[in-house]
């Protein structure tokens, strides 16, 4: 519980500027806050690969559409400063909306193609965000290393092509989702779900175990995986279905047979509450 | 004629690790090559501030639109590189197209309200290949300073919005136009130029003179200082006007009445020649 909170850019500037001298590698893990247990193992993972583990906390207005939870979304900053410093967290980053867009802020990054599909057709604009505020991120910590989950699996794969194609000078990793016991995907969201959607929620991590069985006995139709998920997760009435799409891992684009590896990825939604998981396959 | 020229990305990056090693400060002109007195002012100037000074040489693709000329654009290594050099210049970088967009390229950095106007509207996406590109060099030289000529005045105000919007960690420097002794703005397009398109071009800077003049006398109205402006330029029958704009200097929308700062800019064609050149005026 030694960690400093910091919400100034400027002060965070100096602070790793002082990092950097002393030849400290700096591990870094961007999250909207009300952590988990994934969030941790990142943290822990950060901590493990670099001298100086910063993490940000903002719920970042830009990626957030019109009626969606940007105003809900759950915060509590010294729960999650109690969180990230006893699991080796050195400095938690933690703006206000107008440090990180003051007055005239005009400047946005967009990755094509893979920003198109699943959760990008669903939520326009929503990566758009994601990218914008990263990128903002990664030059005022200028991190060494950098720390996302799986479960975001298109946020993953969008912020390594943009890593990529910005010749950004860090090494982007991308850890396993943490699950709770019956299997739900761990997320700030599930805190949303009334106690019948949360009896509800492990369908979709079932609906996806049940595709990877299928795969494992020889299905390679992509047809035949999305009716069965269909129709397990359809068997809770509880749970609307947003998409359920098979794609090539390395572009997201919808594929017919799966061959190599594959992203199971699904939105589920349970009321208000909107999840998301997905598994990698490979034949 | 020391420098060296690097053409791949892990190279420039290799170098100038070791310069950032021992503390020397970087600055960094970013120019398409075909260097004239304007570029050789920014190299000097930066040669004052740094320690260590870097130019990249590079004819963008991404700003260049359909039927513009990317193929035609004058390139000239060895040239560039002795008067590079000479003028104080360490280190070029001229990497290749699928370099700097090798297969699968899909980030694009774009700057909002600022580009739609004056060249924006005559070259749709001209800036977004511009600050896409600007990004990505300045991630992998990590300047300290970075020198831009006003001449491009537009360019020169979305640059600034994007370092502060994505807080890059450096300093963008805008130094005046450098012009011909007849007053013709410099650019590498004027090698485009026949002898009479050259001998007509002046009229680009005499109309804006004659503006300022105006204003110095007291005119205020932006109709009337374009009406005089686009009869100075008519009065040459090779100049075919794309736009003459006063705009805020601050905002580039355009204004109705000069108060306080204004840019006066304009883009003009002689043949298949789109020359361009601006004033600052305050009352």
């Amino acid at each position: 519980m030694s960690g400093k909170i910091i919400h100034r850019i400027a002060e965070v500037r100096s602070k790793l500027r002082e990092v950097r001298a002393l030849h400290k590698s700096i591990g870094f893990v961007p999250t909207m806050g009300y952590l988990h247990e994934g969030h941790l193992s990142l943290i822990r993972r950060a901590r493990q690969d670099c001298d100086f583990v910063v993490i940000s906390i903002f719920v970042n207005p830009l990626q957030f559409g019109v009626g969606e939870d940007y105003a809900e979304y759950p915060r509590d900053l010294s729960r999650d400063a109690r969180l990230a410093f006893s699991n080796g967290c050195d400095l938690i980053f933690a703006p206000t909306v107008k440090e990180m867009y003051p007055q005239g802020f005009a400047t946005f990054v967009e990755v094509g193609g893979l920003t198109e599909h699943l959760c990008g057709a669903s939520r326009p604009g929503h990566f758009r965000g994601v990218t914008t505020v990263v990128t903002k991120f990664f030059n005022i910590i200028t991190p060494d290393h950098t720390y996302f989950g799986q479960k975001d699996a298109q946020q993953a794969l969008i912020i390594e092509r943009m890593v990529t194609d910005l010749n950004l000078d860090l090494t982007v990793h991308i850890l396993p989702t943490i699950r709770e016991a019956d299997g739900l995907a761990m997320s700030s969201r599930n805190t949303y779900l009334k106690q019948e959607e949360r009896r509800a929620a492990p369908v979709l991590y079932r609906g996806l175990c049940a595709a990877q069985e299928k795969i494992e006995k020889g299905e390679r139709e992509v047809e035949n995986l999305i009716n069965l998920i269909t129709e397990i997760i359809t068997s809770e009435p509880l749970a609307k279905i947003d998409y359920i799409s098979i794609v090539d891992l390395d572009n997201l684009q919808p594929i017919q047979k799966i061959t190599g590896k594959a992203l199971i990825a699904l939105a589920v939604r349970f009321g208000q509450t909107r999840l998301i998981d997905n598994i990698i396959v490979e034949v």
